[in-house]
């Protein structure tokens, strides 16, 4: 687009000085005399002709091109992509930087190329951000740069990493039974998320169910199961709550917690084939907070994804000026709706 | 970043030759003679020292930065930014161009920041993106630099534009009803999307409308009736339903067109409570196709949104060098899936 640019030359051609002059003026040096006169004409051509500095030259002098680039694995396959871009963008924003944004498909031969294309372009630091929180493996991870990790857990203790905060949640979900009066009827839906594609679990399955472990432990009570299945449709919730419906009564669990709020919504049409009711004959408490938490009937409790605030933590950490490797976990907050009730047994 | 970076004079210093030399030979200039030997010396020391070219000098001549700008006006509230963006960055990434991201919020004067500080950096284009497809009221767009507007219907005819085919999408619903054998029982749910925040309706909503009526009227077929209803929640979709299924028996429609995935979870709910069935009872089709539309029982049939196909596209023309202001109607896929049958009645 520069061949519209106004450029210093036209601005020194409008006003009548020289191009030195002009130069000057418009980059606020004090050290050469110039009339209140001649800087009054210069800055009134500028205006008028619609100068802009020409960051690109600026940026050679200064070493600073106000832009950082997020590379993100992938954001298209899920919902939560867009708060934590967003969260990333205010904090930019509110900073006056731009942000350059790229998605590796997790295909590491694309992340060097864009990972080299943003250092080539000069930006002032990098976020490195996944869209589901898991563990960094990358040997390619350069220190050399301002860096931030983000939804990254990194093992090497080197990066600034920014997560969510899931045995937190695990732990808090507990609590939030506990306090409605539940006690042994505790059953979890999801799990550590092993399934023949994530043979290890997730992240957020071993974390939220280390929280949901030890807060019922400390409380001195005992989950009445965990039912394992994939997270990523209904269905699992749906089966798994069928087997507890069709158990024997006094088997059947009061609460389920579940892992996430897809799994939440398929314990929901369980419970409605079943004849019985939320909260009344069951109480469910989920993660995530998707936008289906609210459509459900009644509306789910769900402990939220702190993704905007992800988002904003990560710039803001690399704007600092004082990077320090540590972890950062963001408290995951809980939207309180009407899905939990005291037990009827 | 730069304070690491390896200059020319680094390698020249490496290769015991003149700086000039390794400007010639990185730059792959043949108008100076440089033996074999030396342009191998040179390659060698560039690649072990890990030079890169300085593309902030190098778009200084060039006057390219192989930079896009996407500016959008929101990506949070909604489940799709995430495909146009996706569908953007690929194309970016197959043509060697970054894109800086970033979103207004729907607010002229971050616009008018973002859109300096981009043009400030050079970008080679810009795309300005809505979430919604609506119709541009925005006089503040430059006709100066290469622009298309992404999911911007522009009435003036000045710009590329890029939008799905929603009038298609929805003479497409209607024609799949009349083929399942419906004929004057089909209803619609949503209609225009006329409420109190939108009482010109929204341009999905006027378009989708239209390719109703006009689909209805080629077959000589009378709609049961359009409820006009917010779209944001299945609220309107279940009330819709719930009034309609109370009524008198032989008016109570055989198929439903909801005008979105969240409308058509709303009459799903509805069925349900009044022991119908989908879609033995009621044939329900839907639009936008979600991740919802998957998970309900039975799996909604739902024409989706070409998000990607959007992004991608809108990147392709910027980056063709051959922009015209034309209006580029995206077709929107039918996801076939178990909620439309044959009619009882």
């Amino acid at each position: 687009m520069p061949s519209s640019r106004v450029t210093q030359a036209d601005v020194a051609r409008h006003a009548g000085v020289s191009r030195t002059t002009v130069s000057f003026v418009l980059s606020g040096r004090k050290d050469m005399r110039i009339s209140i006169e001649a800087r009054q004409r210069i800055l009134g051509a500028a205006n008028e002709l619609g100068y802009r500095p020409n960051l690109t030259a600026q940026s050679l002098r200064t070493r600073k091109t106000h832009t950082i680039g997020l590379v993100s694995d992938i954001v298209a396959s899920t919902h939560y992509a867009g708060e934590m871009i967003q969260g990333a963008l205010e904090a930019a924003l509110e900073r006056d930087h731009l942000l350059y944004f790229a998605e590796t498909g997790d295909d590491p031969k694309v992340e060097e190329k864009l990972l080299q294309g943003m250092l080539d372009r000069q930006v002032d630091g990098m976020i490195h951000a996944a869209m589901s929180t898991r563990r960094s493996r990358r040997p390619g991870l350069s220190h050399e740069h301002p860096t931030v990790l983000l939804n990254f857990l990194d093992e090497s203790g080197d990066f600034t990493c920014v997560v969510p905060d899931e045995e937190a949640a695990g732990a808090q979900a507990v609590r939030m039974l506990l306090d409605a009066g539940h006690r042994d009827g505790i059953h979890v839906v999801g799990g550590h998320h092993f399934t023949a594609k994530t043979p290890e679990g997730v992240h957020a399955g071993h974390e939220r169910m280390r929280g949901i472990e030890k807060a019922a432990a400390t409380a001195g009570v005992r989950l009445s199961g965990v039912a394992e299945c994939d997270w990523s449709t209904p269905e699992g919730g749906y089966r798994a709550a069928r087997t507890l419906l069709d158990g024997e009564a006094d088997a059947v669990p009061t609460a389920v917690i579940c892992c996430n709020d897809r799994l939440a919504f398929g314990v929901y049409q369980a419970v409605s084939e079943s004849g019985l009711s939320i909260p009344q004959d069951l109480s469910v408490i989920s993660f995530d907070d998707s936008e289906l938490a609210s459509w459900l009937s009644p509306p789910l409790t769900s402990i939220a994804l702190p993704h905007h605030e992800l988002g904003r933590r990560a710039v803001s950490l690399l704007l600092s000026g004082n990077l320090k490797p540590t972890i950062h976990r963001i408290p995951m907050p809980v939207r309180r709706r009407e899905s939990i009730a005291a037990p009827r047994r």
